[in-house]
Formats: structure tokens, C-alpha cells, sequence
């Protein structure tokens, strides 16, 4: 190992490794999912260049290899284990360009996504990638996990985002891909590999980001809903009414709702607890002269049709804060019930209301009195349910992963809809794939990765 | 060879399979792109389970096999060589399923685009998958050549309307990855390795598409624009202003307007032929009693500011198809300058004028008197170029090729927007890739296709 880290320490400026206590929090604190080991060293690369001179020196030693972002993920996919070599993009944090007539952005994976957005908006558009962590997330983690978020029933997830990119492969081949066209069908479409596949399979270093005109309008409203199949019928309204408006539609069941009520009292729930569904939606409009009143009136529509029973509109930006705090806010709430287990689950949205009932009902009978509230982005097919059973040891969690995973590989849905697999999930991958799914993953795994150093134990 | 007729024949029915004179031209004409040999069978499955029989019966004998859809491509894709199984999937066309909850459609790679949109339609969903060939390209060749067309600044090109697919493998392995929601970050997306890339990593035999409400109302323009700094600008004030509804942004250079003029007796030029460009452009919208008012709101505001000099807004359907037909119906005109050459290259918008001015120059110089004429889907960063230089021998096919690609080459573009590589490409796919992009796409290639039976020639 010493000759090893002498080589490392050669390939980088006296920043670029970090070795014993230098190690900090930041490294091995993986929000506590799997126990993280004592990796031997971190190297902070500040270029491609050196990323592959790293891998290549690593690949030759046999060494593992632990690729690092913004460590906001939620499934243990960046945890290190004993003697790995961490490498973080952290120092690659440059943005090269902005084109804006092409609307491209071109940045270096260690840029952190608020920063990102900063400089979209400064040229006039919007990066349509983002989500609760944007403040540390790194552009290389979102498009190696190929993150959601709120926006995606609008702009896609992260992979339809990225027009191009850069990546090293296990023995530092460099793998330059950079296009900048919507449409390039010369041959595969290797970026894909990359996109996604938790550094499993090859590190981001660079990428080449698709941006979006600004929407010069937001209308929000929050309403009540009392059967579940008004609720897909209300989507398909707006989905219908507002053209490709529709900026986001998150559900809430009603145990959810409730707990905000008697667990949050910072926040204002604007709807009495008489319904069963609750949905928050935005629409995105480019008309400031109409779109409000055209919104309220897909509103009436809804109504008038029985889709939705009660309703209020944001009449200002703190109305809005206030009515998302509701779905996004719930964090004091959450501290109360601690220790909970987190999902994040997709399903066909015909069987979505049946999930939540039987996940309410099997987690009660296993866990008498438990807490299962359930919630999510209804229209991209993608619920998050929080579980608390008064217990949260490993063999509870299995516990409850099994009862909810077992109801989700029975409706033909994923165990990850938006967070990836990670450590957390692995031994849960089967269930939602096939056989022969698996089985070519490990052929890519094997092709790409032979010696098995990036990123091991994750995913597969 | 008899040996593995026989064995082919018994794995389909009497219809399955056709052999020496009953192989008809659908089976061995491409559209003149490189020429077809004589192949050994053309088998026609029924099923997933006999595209897989076949394939190991293939894979085992090492016999070539070239999978065809609707022989509607256009650089070779389809094309067999003397000896080849060609597997035809023309058989496999039921539309298993639409779901008119999650939006989506299971249907066999066999379907036709046109009965496929039928039955969305019939649902009230649209299928944007859309292009010319509509009435004979099918859902397995549009999903294997990752098809573009008119629609794709609204709804990307055809790997973003797949949402699941199965595939057969060379070895006869079937590849279920049947994914119904939006989202699934359970492991590596394998479907991507299938769209693409022509049928060289595995025959696409089913799928499910994501379907998308109807429009309610479409709006077109045709304008003319003196200056190219305008076109990208008036491109984003529509994006802009239009919020999500931009439907269509198609581009002329004047020398196009002018032939359709001089060579197309049967169409109407709405404008005068002093411009330098002309745009089409359709708004896709959701409010039948404003979305036109807007529309032309929108163009008078591109008018002050002198992004547009001239235009004309359709008044009815008779009249869109009139403005539509100077883009897409020019085939009268083609006609009389046969034999032609024709492009489909991306390139970054910042550069396209450049291209233009070039590639005519440069074509006049090594060909005087030739026709070099520019159109295209600007806002996807695709360009069409049709040539005409009087002589349609390979060396002088070659000869533009050199000319075009080389300028597309410095420019950092591609030599397939969306045609895809087939066989017509593939001299060049290393003037848009780099060498180590080449490289693992053949590693891919060797990794799942080790013996090399799939559409060989095609690609790479």
C-alpha cells in the first residue's frame, strides 16, 4: 500500500490526498447508511487527467476505488469500506461555458447544483434538475444517480438533461463525449452507460447539460381529493388543459396530512382533514396576463366534474412557500417519530392506492401502532413512504423492507424510483429486475470493470 | 446450410419462414443503399420465443442474421448480405395494452407507426413518435434507429417515449425489461443499449411507449427571416412565450425556397423570395378560444422587434398543410434533380450558417453548377442537405461525403442527426466519434454479440 499511496500522492498537487486524521466527517459520513470503513486515502483530482492517472494507478494495483460528489444520496452509494481510495470530484468544480443560443451548459462534475442554477439564471434559463439536497448535490452525483425531483412530471429525470459527458473508465481510459446536440445518433449512445449507474461503471467527470427557457409564470394550488380515481383524472385534466404546463403534482394521502397537522405546528395546513388525498400542483406558464385566471378556471372545471372537493390557490410567493412547506417541510415533524425507514418506490398508478392501503395494514400488523405515511410524485408513477415502527434496528428495517418491497415486486413495480440502489438496496435489486436483467448488469459490470475496483459492493 | 434451414423451419409455422424465390423485394430492397445480397432464409416469428429459437439456432451455427422492420431507413440499416437470415419482426404486430391511467402502450415490435397512433388516438393519447414513413416504419425500427422526426423539440427523439422493451440477444436470450412507470433507478437502464443502435446488440421485439395527451389546438407560421442571428432568436422568444407548446421550428435556407419555386409547379410559396431564411413553426396548444390570438400576438411581437421581416399565419387546416407541404412535400421537384445525395448531419445552432455557406461553396468548387440545398429542424441542431451535382456514381457520392463530413467534423458535429450509421455511415462514424468512443462501442459490441451475428456490417 505504501508504494501505492507514494504513486497517488505523485499524480496530484500536495492538496489532492488526504490521508489518517485528515480524513474528515465529510468522507465517511454516509447519513448512516452502512457503517463506513477507514478508506486509505481521498484524492481530490482537479482534472480529468488526473482522475485517470489515479485509476489507472489504482486499476494496476488491484485497489478500490470510491468515487465521491456531494454526498447527499440516500441509499449508501458513495460509503467507503476499509482501505478503499476515496476519490471525490469535490475540486472539479469549474463551469466551462454556457452557450446560449444552443442553451447548453458545459461544467465539471464537482460543480454543486445551486451554483449551477446561479449561473443558468444569470444567462436567462433554467437547469431543470433539482431537488431538496441542491446545496450540496454535485452535478457528477445527480447524473451518476440520475436524480428526480419535483420537476420531473415537466423537464424528465437528470438523464434527459445531459446531452453529453465525460468519464474515466476502471483503468483510466478517458472517454470523451461531450456532444452538444440534441440529436446525435452516430452509433451507441454511450453516455447512457454512465448515466445512472452509481459510479459502478465509470467516473463524470464532465458534462454537457441541456438548459431550459425560464418559465415566466408559476400558479400553484393546493386541494382535496375523496376518491382515488379522481385523483390520476385530475392529472389528466391539467395534464390536458395546460398543454405542457404542468409543472408538478404531488399527492399526499391523508395519514400524511394528519401527521402535518398534530406534528408540525410551523406550518398551515390550508384544507380541513376531511379528505383522503391531498395534491400540491404547479403549472408553468409563459402568459402573465392570463395564466393565473386560466389556471383557476381548470380549477372550476375539476370542480364542477367532481374531481377535486376543495381547493385554495397561491395568491402570492409566501402563499406558495406555505403550500409546498406542507409536502417539503415536514422535518420537525419527522424528528418526532425518529428512528424511521425511508422509500422511495415507482409503481403503475392504477395500483398506487392499493399499495398504500395494504402498506398501511401489513406494516400495522407486524408493527402495532406503527406510523406509515405515504406520498409522492403520483404522475411520474413514484411514491415516498416514510415508516415508523418505534424501532429502528436492522432487523426491523428488513423487516419492514420486506413487507413493502414484497407488495412492490407483486404489482410489477421498482425498488428504486428515483434514489438509486446503492448499498441499501442491493440485496433488494431482484426483486425488481429479472434474472436475465441481473445477469447482463454484471456482463456490463464485468466489460467495463473487470478487476471490480469502481465502486464495490454497489448496485451489484 | 440445410442442416439449419431445417432446424429454422421447424422452430415457425408453414408461414415462417421464406426461402429462394418466395423472398420477395420487401425483403432486399433498402432504397438503394449498398447493395443486398441473396439471403439464405427470411424467417418471420410469431413471438418472442421463436425470435429466440431462431437466434440460437443462428448463434450456434454461426449464421449472420439481419433483423428488418418496415425497410424504411435510410443508410442501410436493413440491408442483407449473400448468405444472411434476414428475421423479419413484420408478424409480431398486436397492441397488447393501453393504459389510459398510466399512459402508456405495450405493443410488439412488429406494429406500424400509423396503426400504433390509431390506437393511441382512438384512447385520446397522441404517440409522438412521428415521421413520413409513418404508414410502413415500425415500432421495433423506429425504437432500434432511436427515430427523430418533426416533433422532436416537443417530445425528443424516440428513446424518450420508450419507457420498457424486451430484446432477444444473439445467443437467444430474452432480455424482459418491460418497465411501465416514468421512473425506475433499480440498476442500469439496459433498454438504452437497444435504442440505437440498429439491431447490433439485440432484436427489440416488444415495448412499452409513453403516450401524451392530445393538443387541443395547433397554430402555424411561415416567416421570413433576412439575418441568421434572428432565426435562433426568434427560436427562443417562441420558446419562450410559448411556455412548453413549441411544436415545430423548421428552417430554409433561401436557395431550398427557391428551388421549390422553380422545380415544385404544385405548391404554394406563401412569401416573396427576397428573404435569406424562412421558418415554419407550429404551436401546440390547450385553449382553443385564445392559443391562436396568442400566437399571432407572439409573432407581431418577433415582428417589432425585428427578429421576423415577413410571415403568414394559417387560417385553416387546408392552409397549414399548404405552408407544411413547402417543407415536406418538395419530392416533384427532387425528382427532377435525381440523382441526388442526401444528409442528415447535427451540428451546434451557433455554427449552422457557417456549415451552409460552406458546404455550398465548397460543393460549387469541386462541382460547378451543383445544387446544394440546406433545410431542417433548427432547434434540434439537425440539418438536412440535399445535393445534387449531376453524377450520382459512388465517387462522387464519396467525394461530397468527404466535403460535407469533413466541415461537420470541424465543427464538432455529428454525421447522423437521426438517420442513424447502417451500412451508408459507416466509413465516417469516426469523423463524430472519438477513438476511444469507438472503441467501446465495439467492446459492447464483442461483450454481447461475441460472435458477431447480429446485422453484421451495420455500425460499426
Amino acid at each position: 500500500m505504501g508504494d501505492l499511496l507514494a504513486s497517488l500522492a505523485g499524480a496530484v498537487d500536495a492538496s489532492g490526498i488526504l490521508t489518517g486524521d485528515d480524513i474528515g466527517p465529510r468522507y465517511t459520513d454516509t447519513r448512516g447508511h452502512g457503517p463506513a470503513g477507514a478508506p486509505a486515502c481521498v484524492m481530490r483530482p482537479t482534472s480529468t487527467a488526473e482522475v485517470s492517472a489515479i485509476l489507472k494507478l489504482c486499476h494496476d494495483a488491484g485497489r478500490t476505488v470510491v468515487p465521491q460528489g456531494g454526498m447527499t444520496g440516500l441509499v449508501g452509494g458513495g460509503t467507503p469500506g476499509d482501505g478503499d481510495v476515496v476519490l471525490s470530484l469535490e475540486r472539479m468544480n469549474a463551469i466551462e461555458e454556457i452557450d446560449p443560443i444552443g442553451r447548453t451548459m458545459i461544467a465539471d462534475a464537482g460543480v454543486v447544483l445551486e451554483t449551477a442554477h446561479g449561473v443558468a439564471d444569470d444567462a436567462g434559463f433554467v437547469l431543470p434538475i433539482d431537488l431538496g439536497a441542491r446545496g450540496s448535490a454535485t452535478l457528477g452525483g445527480l447524473i451518476s444517480t440520475n436524480a428526480g425531483g419535483n420537476r420531473v412530471i415537466r423537464y424528465g429525470m437528470t438523464r434527459q438533461s445531459v446531452l453529453g459527458l465525460e468519464a474515466v473508465l476502471a483503468d483510466g481510459t478517458i472517454l470523451t463525449s461531450m456532444n452538444r446536440m440534441l440529436k446525435n445518433n452516430a452509433g451507441y449512445d454511450l453516455k447512457q452507460l454512465f448515466i445512472g449507474s452509481e459510479g459502478t461503471l465509470g467516473l463524470v467527470t464532465r458534462c454537457v447539460l441541456r438548459l431550459q427557457p425560464k418559465p415566466l409564470t408559476t400558479s400553484t394550488a393546493f386541494v382535496g381529493i375523496d376518491d382515488f380515481q379522481s385523483v390520476p383524472a385530475f392529472l389528466a385534466l391539467l395534464d390536458t388543459k395546460l398543454g405542457g404546463g404542468l409543472g408538478a403534482f404531488e399527492v399526499m394521502w391523508s395519514e400524511y396530512y394528519d401527521f402535518v397537522r398534530d406534528h408540525c405546528p410551523s406550518l398551515k395546513p390550508p384544507l380541513p382533514p376531511n379528505h383522503k388525498y391531498y395534491v400540491v400542483t404547479d403549472a408553468l406558464g409563459s402568459n402573465p396576463e392570463a395564466d393565473k385566471d386560466r389556471f383557476e378556471a381548470i380549477l372550476e372545471t375539476a370542480h364542477t366534474q367532481g374531481l377535486i372537493q376543495d381547493g385554495v390557490v397561491a395568491q402570492s410567493d409566501k402563499e406558495r412557500d406555505d403550500l409546498w412547506a406542507i409536502r417539503e417541510g415536514a422535518g420537525e415533524g419527522f424528528r418526532t417519530i425518529a428512528p424511521m425507514f425511508t422509500y422511495d418506490v415507482s409503481m403503475p398508478i392504477t395500483v398506487m392506492d392499493d399499495f398504500a392501503t395494504q402498506s398501511m395494514a401489513d406494516i400495522e400488523v407486524a408493527f402495532p401502532g406503527a406510523k406509515t405515511l405515504i406520498l409522492g410524485h403520483l404522475g411520474d408513477g413514484n411514491l415516498h413512504a416514510v415508516v415508523s415502527v418505534g424501532d429502528g434496528s436492522e432487523a426491523a428495517h428488513r423487516k419492514v423492507n420486506d413487507i413493502l418491497y414484497g407488495i412492490i415486486r407483486d404489482a410489477g413495480g421498482s425498488v428504486s424510483a428515483e434514489h438509486g440502489i446503492g448499498t441499501e438496496k442491493r440485496d433488494y435489486l431482484n426483486w425488481s429486475r429479472t434474472d436475465a436483467e441481473v445477469e447482463i448488469m454484471r456482463m456490463l459490470k464485468r466489460t467495463l470493470d473487470p478487476k471490480g475496483i469502481l465502486n464495490p459492493g454497489k448496485v451489484i
